[in-house]
């Protein structure tokens, strides 16, 4: 950690700043230049939380050097986590698409969006039963009723299932019937949650939050590790900015920069980072090209009747359409799918 | 609701649109334009959840008239919510100023913040015994032990308190200590949380989410009201942009915004808003000329040492020249503190 | 245009509103219901600039119906626009890799770009001779003498150039020079040197502005087109968000987007789109494979004493395994390099 | 400027590292951490332009330590720089309001606002002759005419004018005209523009560009300055952010901020800054509050008719409430109106 120091700051505030960082138990070292003098504080500056340095007279700056996460960092861990689920590995060189409705709303619905989606070649099956709704006044999913629906349809299609959990106390029910837990981006700070998860050895897909940093969505998904659970999957879903056009902006530069920082899986998910389905293929192409390790991919039998997100919803022939594309483009950049 | 279709639309198409429109009780109305044709949806469109009519063919775009909340708008309540709090009026005439620390640390940091804040004029005092903190290795609250710290200071001060919930399990014992519960700007869209909430009749302030448009943060106070709870205040705390130099931008466009579309108490809190304690007097100046009802303020006795947000919090002294300021501006605007 | 009246708007302010719509050649058509009434204005709105309707007293909203632009609009021209530069085809089945220094240096610097990209498959040589840069106190560019090294280039390695033109007055001297014209972010909206790069005969490509929406950027492209220039090449080079990691956020999106609005061809900056050497390459596979119709890369002999961009520019062996890379995902979706 | 290396760097890659700082005449100082090692290089920092050093193998990041910004630093001169324009003092104690029309439209018009505002108290009156519009198919501008109505504005009413320019070939005939130079938004880094007026005499309002960080206008505001002009404005005119039910989100915590990082007057725009003229007078109180030393209100003596930005302009009535209302809150705040 720097701390830089504004020009004539006095001796007896320098020094009430170094006795600070010598109380957490790390060293000191000042530097003066021509134009500012800056203390290096040297050691494990995250015992320094917050950087409360910033409220001691004198300083005008505070740069923290060390990342502020560490069990899911690439530092920590040099090889890539590989996460076995039924027999599938996410994480290796196999990439794997996740599909299905986004609210599952009813038997029938759920069996006809993943019997398509199977024989496309998706991997696993989504499909939301507790729903996080901006409007009081929508659809709020099928709870129990929807998660039974899944695991009908895991039993006669062998996909295995990914759905969201929203609520800490939900997680006992939620786990008893899902392979891989979700957390949904408006979840990706909900530290109570997060603090379950990681206490549960199942494996989670955490989405980034809709304006979370890059360092904010690893220190999230350090919450989880911390707790000893390593199973978890990054999932790239777009990010809030200024353009309208599109319902979020896909952040694909995320996904080789994660690889980068982190050892973890990572995923995109096309049809929230576009929300409209005539933009999902093309961005599902670019997800792999840029590096991902998987997908989640929006599929309804009937999009134009869905009880949510339809205009980002593919149908299955259009699905079918783009997992042919995919796997060419996966193999142009040495991946299978 | 008026739905613009793609130049040469098939009439079977425009059809199905009709159809769905009237599927939902509403009456379709079609205008052909020279470049576009577009049908109109009249009624209750927030009876057609998520604008699905975007998923049809040949539909370009779909643009919503109603606004999508109902209780906590203008429309529906042309009067200010004023709620009453131990005989304070919030909403009213006069400006109300909640101050204390971020975290409570200990008894004695409680009473250090609430004895000044209270000779200061502030009339509510405030402190998080649940954090939620980015990191999982910084200081995360001393739970229920800080709700008794808190409402020690209450009884030795008077002040009615202000403290936030994180956790639909928490609630209960939350709501015993306190007199308004705070939801934070990361559980805007915990929609599990407003609910439960909205079932208490307890007075709550809901902080507007890190990237939450005013529609998104009034639809979040529009759960807690739909649930039979309206005694809300709404409070701008920074939105996140692109400028670093300071943590959040505070929106101050939002106070007016707000008070015009909704009936509902509106609060700035500079403290989050900003980031940096040199920022926060003009700042709350700022928010009470804009037209706020009171501010959210974060004092510590030593900000220095403080376990959370200390390069956001005033000292005592510092407080007490902003309310003297305060109380100036107040009054310029035809309001008092 | 579709007028949105707020409740209880008088009949007199209601004629008025319709008198204005009549004024500009339009139709007025009002529609009543339940909670509002809407006045829908047709006819060509692009006539009644600014929506100045949103100033009249009763009215709530403006929402416009028709894009703004025309001339480079989908809608205007079915089939994709194809630039034909020194019998190269931009816009055609084969994607084009534009490459080299962020700045000319000198004479050396260029030509130790300029070969290595041509042998790798670059079909056109870029670099800087006027330089908008950030500080006054930086490498300004070498002007003259740098469009000077970039045409001996072209004379050695036969590769057409493409080149920024920053001010009105040194069209001139720069269109004698470059094969393309290019207008930067921060010229966006420089509608004066729009408007006059509109009036010669020069192909263009017309970077995207660092917060420009996708309908503001179409408008700029309308700048030129209405003037008569129709050979535009539109080009995704990041956007500004939140997010610090990256220097811009690389809006891929936007390339499929672009291609469903407009004619025009598209490109992909993964150089500032990112900011960083080691995502250049990951992001520059995604551009293709969402369908850009080429690539901008900066390439230099050696980042490390680049006048400016090193951080982003790859080394000629780094952008030789590129293309090689980029060979097989253009295939992969039906291009060809 | 602090190098921080990747776990692992190779010593001769340090090597380079630090031969590279000292030839730029800088030091190199070697930090050893547990985690990190870093590199101090001690100096002027601004010598080693655009960080390059993030392109040597082994660097992970460079953190600059100095502003990059000098003449117009607070660190530079202390006291306040006070502009004085035909007697009034601009950045001192007395706040000024620059009222007028968005465009200059006709003599009448231009007077009709200019008797007005001046009865009310403004002390400038602005109006643009060259304007920047989004879409080519909007009114242009009168050009030269325009500032003869101006300047004919000036003579009846004494009042000094202040008006846009948007291309250095148009700044010999403004400035024969104005008063105060306006850059817009559009040009705050239109480097060439901002070079020519550095080389004038005469005071320049800049305005901050649509996503230009704090640190990037000082450095616009810089590239005057170091041409030797130091007579400059700063004007806070709202940022993009991704909220849309404003046209922009006015950031007036940049104004307290340019205050502390500069000696240079801040103003602030209400009308550009929120797009809607029932938020202005809010903006325009909230501004002065935060200690802008003027503002820029637009008003038009019929905004229903005005040719561009009439949602946001005031009628002259209402701004002389406006005025009545700020005279008390600038008394408030210690200033004077």
């Amino acid at each position: 950690m720097i701390v830089v120091l504004k020009p004539g700051t006095k001796q007896e505030d320098i020094q009430k700043i170094i006795e600070r960082i010598q109380s957490f138990g790390l060293r000191a070292h000042i530097s003066e230049g021509e134009e500012r003098t800056i203390i290096g504080a040297i050691g494990d500056e995250r015992l320094m939380a917050d950087q409360t340095l910033e409220s001691f007279p004198g300083v005008e700056k505070v740069l923290p050097i060390l990342k502020p996460y560490k069990l899911v960092s690439r530092d920590f861990q040099k090889s890539n986590t590989v996460i076995t689920i039924g027999g599938l590995k996410i994480g290796d060189k196999r990439v794997h698409v996740m599909a299905g409705p986004c609210s599952v709303e009813s038997r029938d619905q759920v069996l006809q969006a993943a019997v398509p989606v199977k024989e496309a070649g998706a991997t696993f099956l989504r499909g939301g039963a507790f729903k996080p709704r901006t409007s009081p006044y929508t659809f709020q999913g099928l709870g129990e009723e929807g998660l039974g629906y899944l695991a009908h349809a895991r039993e006669l299609t062998g996909l295995p299932i990914i759905t969201e959990v929203l609520d800490p106390r939900d997680l006992e029910i939620v786990s008893r019937y899902t392979d891989i837990l979700q957390i949904g981006a408006r979840n990706m700070q909900n530290f109570k949650l997060l603090t379950e998860v990681g206490k549960l050895g199942k494996p989670v897909m955490l989405k980034r939050g809709m304006s979370a940093t890059i360092q904010e969505f690893l220190l999230s998904a350090e919450y989880i590790a911390s707790e000893g659970n390593r199973k978890i999957i990054l999932c790239e879903r777009g990010i809030r900015t200024y353009e309208t056009e599109t319902r979020n902006t896909l952040d694909l530069s995320a996904v080789p920069l994660l690889k980068q920082l982190s050892h973890l899986p990572v995923f995109v998910d096309p049809s929230h980072g576009t929300g409209r389905w005539d933009l999902v293929a093309p961005m599902a192409l670019a997800g792999i090209a840029a590096g991902a390790d998987g997908l989640l991919i929006e599929v309804h039998p009937q999009p134009e009747v869905a009880l949510s997100d339809g205009p980002q919803s593919l149908k299955p022939n259009k699905f079918l359409a783009l997992m042919k594309d995919l796997k060419k483009v996966a193999e142009a950049v040495g991946r299978e799918l």
